[in-house]
């Protein structure tokens, strides 16, 4: 189950964002990212520190996207960028212990996204998900896994019924919202 | 001159982004907030290495509104925060070479920001502006002025009709947008 990786979206939750926190590290999984784009920074400050409070004795990695300060201040595990994020390879010189994530869509992002120092990557989405471009499908997930020396997760439209062809593949993860809901 | 700190906010500038700036340095600007919230953290992060790259030889201190990490990552001077930042305590303690400059309304917010230990802060509005709330007037800046320990900026509504009244209160400073425009 340490190969799940949860990123929270609080409107899609059904109850309070704390309770769907705990709940999901009671289900065992131990990678969480923080991904609330809407909050003002003092909002996400505070949410953040609340997940760490509730996070304590998982043994569990929390990351924030794209914000590397709040990461650096509250003392996160890492970040997740994306291509409307701040670089990579600046964010490993300047913040080294920081565990960094990039948001990839095909062979050539991830590429890019290792030698800029990334140490995990998304590839996304896998399956169709509505206004998340075209889906790279199981083909395009090997191919991905042929060129990547980092940790790769899948995601995008990953559920029961097609999960298992998605771990065949022998990626190192899944990441996902809905998943764990 | 180098009392005028002067707050960008480029759908107002009547030209070029970084032509507007180089001409606020040009007449002796010395303190530039870059303030562009509606940029994605890319293009903020682009947008301030820019800034940086005009103003280079001109021996100003730049600063940019709430985003720590990118204050820290660019090398900035400092970094400006609000009532919707992060904490100016954290913030001391984690990126202790910055310059940290808060927003304030009230003396009240004045000795929270000093007890927090901003470097400097702004206090507005002294006149009215639309959509920032009552104006606390030369009387209220006199008011700030005694309790203040760190160089206090005045701004709102200030202009060429009034900035004489402002400046004999002993005010360090004046901030502003469209005062250098």
């Amino acid at each position: 189950m340490h190969r799940f990786y949860f990123i929270t979206d609080r409107k899609k939750f059904k109850k309070p964002f704390l309770d769907t926190i705990k709940e999901a590290l009671d289900k065992g999984v131990r990678l969480i990212q923080i991904r609330e784009k809407d909050l003002s920074d003092d909002e996400l400050y505070d949410l953040t520190d609340k997940v760490l409070e509730v996070s304590k004795g998982y043994d569990a990695k929390i990351f924030i996207n794209s914000r590397v300060d709040i990461a650096y201040m509250l003392g996160l595990d890492g970040v997740h960028l994306t291509s409307r994020s701040v670089p990579v390879s600046v964010v490993k010189r300047k913040f080294p212990d920081l565990i960094v994530g990039k948001s990839c869509h095909s062979v050539e992002d991830i590429l890019k996204a290792q030698e800029e120092g990334a140490d995990y990557v998304f590839i996304s989405p896998i399956f169709e998900v509505e206004g998340k471009g075209k889906p790279i499908g199981i083909e395009g997930l090997k191919e991905v896994l042929e060129v990547a020396k980092v940790p790769v997760y899948a995601l995008g439209g990953i559920n029961n019924s097609n999960i298992e062809e998605v771990l065949k593949t022998g990626v190192y993860g899944i990441a996902g919202i809905r998943f764990f809901l």
